[in-house]
């Protein structure tokens, strides 16, 4: 089968990754499930990981097939597999898990301390067909289409993940903020609508994502390059900063935000990355606030998530493209030319 | 009456305050409380005051007596004051709130939008009487002492504080560590000790910290002059990190330490400060671990802490001092040469 | 003024209330507030009061003006009042609190242990003026009317209180049951929907309760008299019952419902009241569900709900009657013949 | 080998089980785990089990071996299992859980949608061997004897389970009670004391029950026989009640208890059953108190308690007996003689 595989970490896009003709993966273990793959999202972490910004902090086996963002349809399944049967369709949540450690026990699946993640330590979906466990997939319920879904699988839960966070300290009349309403960001502030009573503030420096925000249900636009974020919330929460920030960013320039724009005991998310923090500890003493750090939401959310989609809740834009134009995707990407959700159709 | 006064921000800590000849304090409001003080803990933030740290984040009205760690027995109440009367021993949490602010109406009387804070907005402690109200006082408990408790105010509770947020997160067999057994940090230990059933490391570069760690349920004991304090807690924890880590220090140093040695999901407590956070968005982002601002406790957990105290479950070191040998008390603790807390008995 | 008065116990709805000409109440105390009554909503409670039905649960002085619903506009205040001044429209929370006892200081208001609850223990607003305090009132943002918001100093509350309490253990694809959907009940179906992502079940016997319920967001509808309510919620919920169920009518009949419609870990919180619990400690048991007590929501949750109002989330369905008709609205709610909420305009 | 099973539900404890011989499990499925015992807890569940209490609330096929607190020597295992090796001591959690429901997903596993509960609804542990799965055990650490920990998988966990509730909700000074000092409740009266700073009070009608409380860390004992239950703990807690009440007896005459002895916002937990609540819908209203359900805690927890008897916080009294001997054993229950904990030792 086809597959788009990482060789080696470069900086240039344009020639990130090579389309290879590798086996199809077969059902080995009793719990394995083999899925075609109908959709697969591209993640500004594909593009992290291509140049390189990954290595440090996990094993990355090169070759590798990139493709965390995945959904389709069930081929193939191992003996004692009772939660799918060939020809359903599902998400896969991108984490595959051992089911058996102590946060998988808790339900903290992310955490799995034998965990293998789908194109960032594992083969993923930017190919054919992709080989999970049944630990890792959720049924779709009956019109929820693999493609429409599929960038949910890390776009749509890492954004849930926080606004879940993020919800259980907003009470009816406080001040959200949702920093960059991009990919996820979309998300994010629609989760955030849907589950809270929120006042929602969107920052975010093109006018057309602050529109797409407008539509979702923000109460306040801030575009960056033509007001001042900090006097603009000071003026919206009558200075008492926002109980919660989700900054789907992660630049220096953001995450600076914080100790003027975060109300005392509120948190700061950190979901988007790239930058640094850079803060007097003292800042955090002062006001009380804290950086939260956020990775991908567990299995459980993923099912919660796709609870949303299917009350319409969360709505997703993507645009399609063949796995042969992966590497086009990549650089547009790169250079923000990309609207919505890229998806690739395998 | 005698006062400690600052009345410029000075680096030289031997002529920090002077002893001026004030007004004693008079009941004006109904709810005014006249303390007489026999107990006013010296803290770090003591020094940082007189060296103009805090002047950017809070206003500071000069020349103003320092001292927000007090203890005494009430001498004089307005009106309307039922909680207290004359003759009653009390210890006076450091912040005067309004009561009718939302964050008072929470509970979260630390985030009061019209307080003032004994020694650091307002006039404290270090002074034979002090201007208070019954909104921030504690009737003790019978065989509490004044002048024992007195430090517990602000060192006790901002101790307290951060250990009580630690713990909701603590199970049994989970890992926490305390860096820093100083004045808070030997607090902390010991509320961490009597609220979880957690493991404890304690962090010190003083041996007889760690001494005094051992003592009060530490399991394990790193001085980093000595061990790497990565590897010592890699091993101690089965490569997990310590779900909790409560940074009474706030050094450069000491929160560098936090992507290596939290837990996936756990939080790094930032009680001490001084230093600064560096970090990339991307480290939070990889270990899911939040860097956690903690200021001083509320009324209610100072009325929580005071319960500990009668319980014998929170032992408190102190020595004492004169009105007159304040400075000197400044420059010891600059030099880490007082043992415990430091009370200066006006 | 005039004051609608319960002088003794009596099964006579007819007779319950009579209009007594009293004294104006005055500013006295440094936080008092008087407030010129323009709406006070009438209550089920109400009706409870008048049969002796809170005698053994709380002191009761008679003759009493009763009345815990009210808004209006501030006419007089103590000189330590900051909050409000002369001509500020506000809604009352029933109960006036000390401040300064423990459960004050955590932001249990409820739970005051120097309080008075306006018509139930000290007289209320059945009147032309309160006497009531700085730390009973919130200030009306602009656009809402008094009249409009008074029921939700009792009823609007309440039923905050518990669909806050619910909120915080429904997730995604969780259902909740709004078991009577009246006073009480729409409002919290409402503020289930604001704040949740829950699927949510109406029950009421009344069909014209059940279409409201249909317009303020519930996703099933049950009739009781026409349909079994444990097999309809057991296919609603696939079997598993729902997380959380939110009883407003406290009947026998409906909180025996608990152990088959409540899912394992789930809570049937009791709002309304009138009947008993009759349960065997083994169903608790095997079904680890728990009967969740509820009483008006605190001061914070007012403000909170007053939010949800101004952003027009919640929507109050109200008549409007003179003090002259006070116990004809008894005598109807009674006879289950109030649209919505009764509101008298003294 | 031998095993004790029950042919058909007596009240006769005399006559219960009979000792049979039936073949000895063997491996069959991939996760299986085969457990040889060492120690089997008899429980107060196993009489009721014997009784037929259990019939209408679970499917129980009859002749079943009864013993659901086991703990022995792993003797075998499936091919995938990673978790335990043959001659590993274990703890076996008596829920066998398939760990791909969402109840399991979220760490939930006594939700488990498809569990076998070992002598409840599957053969268990009152014989030579156990049939239980990868899933279900916990490995022992070294100096832990499975013989003397075997009656924590059930009694320890449901006690540790119902106090880890209570903790969340008590502060330093709150007061607790414990209601029955027996099997379970001399655990959870540990577990308080070693994970909280509450004040704890004892409630058993044998003052050898109390006297170990006392030994176990209780600051007020009361036995009902010499003292009125009320009364004593109105002058415990100051007229404010118990914040926090685990019920291990869960009589008609302890539940009564709650609205009595509960403080205002509190919980009575269920945990032991036999009697009813019969409470009004009102008192609960009024108190804003809870019944709050408690089953067996989840395998994460049994980890947890693992953990506290490793670090000597939970001491267990147990007393052993041959396989012969367990119908004996079921009648000493009864009629209260056993002290402690039996332990059977097949």
């Amino acid at each position: 089968m086809q597959a788009a595989r990482l060789h080696e970490y470069t900086d240039e896009m344009s020639e990130g990754l090579s389309i290879d003709d590798v086996d199809r993966p077969t059902v080995e273990g009793p719990t394995d499930v083999i899925v075609e793959v109908e959709g697969a999202g591209w993640c500004q972490t594909d593009n992290h990981i291509i140049e390189g910004m990954w290595a440090e902090y996990v094993p990355q086996p090169l070759p590798m097939t990139l493709g965390h963002e995945n959904a389709g349809t069930v081929v193939g399944t191992g003996a004692e597999v009772d939660l799918v049967a060939e020809g359903d369709p599902v998400i896969c949540h991108p984490v595959q898990t051992c089911g058996t450690c102590r946060p998988c026990r808790l339900g903290e699946t992310m955490y799995c301390e034998n965990d293998a993640f789908n194109g960032l330590t594992t083969d993923g979906g930017f190919a054919e067909y992709l080989h999970t466990s049944e630990r890792s997939v959720i049924p779709l319920p009956a019109g929820v289409e693999p493609i429409d879904i599929a960038p949910h699988a890390d776009a749509g839960i890492t954004a849930y993940h926080a606004a879940k966070k993020a919800i259980s300290d907003l009470n009816p009349g406080d001040h959200a903020v949702v920093i960059g309403v991009g990919g996820l960001g979309h998300i994010g502030l629609q989760c955030l609508d849907a589950m809270s009573a929120a006042r929602i503030t969107a920052v975010d420096l093109k006018d057309s994502a602050l529109e797409l925000a407008d539509g979702y249900g923000a109460d306040h636009l801030i575009n960056p390059s033509e007001a001042d974020v900090r006097a603009e919330l000071d003026g919206i929460t009558d200075g008492k900063g926002a109980a919660q920030v989700l900054d789907f960013v992660g630049a220096d320039v953001t995450t600076e935000y914080a100790p003027d724009i975060t109300a005392a005991g509120g948190d700061h998310h950190i979901i988007g990355y790239g930058g640094h923090i850079h803060e007097p500890a003292q800042a955090l003493v002062n006001g009380e606030f804290s950086f939260v750090g956020n990775i991908v939401g567990r299995y459980a959310e993923l099912q919660e998530l796709v609870s949303l989609v299917e009350q319409d809740d969360v709505d997703l834009h993507t645009s399609r493209f063949d796995l042969g134009e992966i590497n086009m995707v990549a650089e547009k990407l790169e250079r923000r030319e990309i609207d919505g959700r890229a998806v690739i159709t395998p």
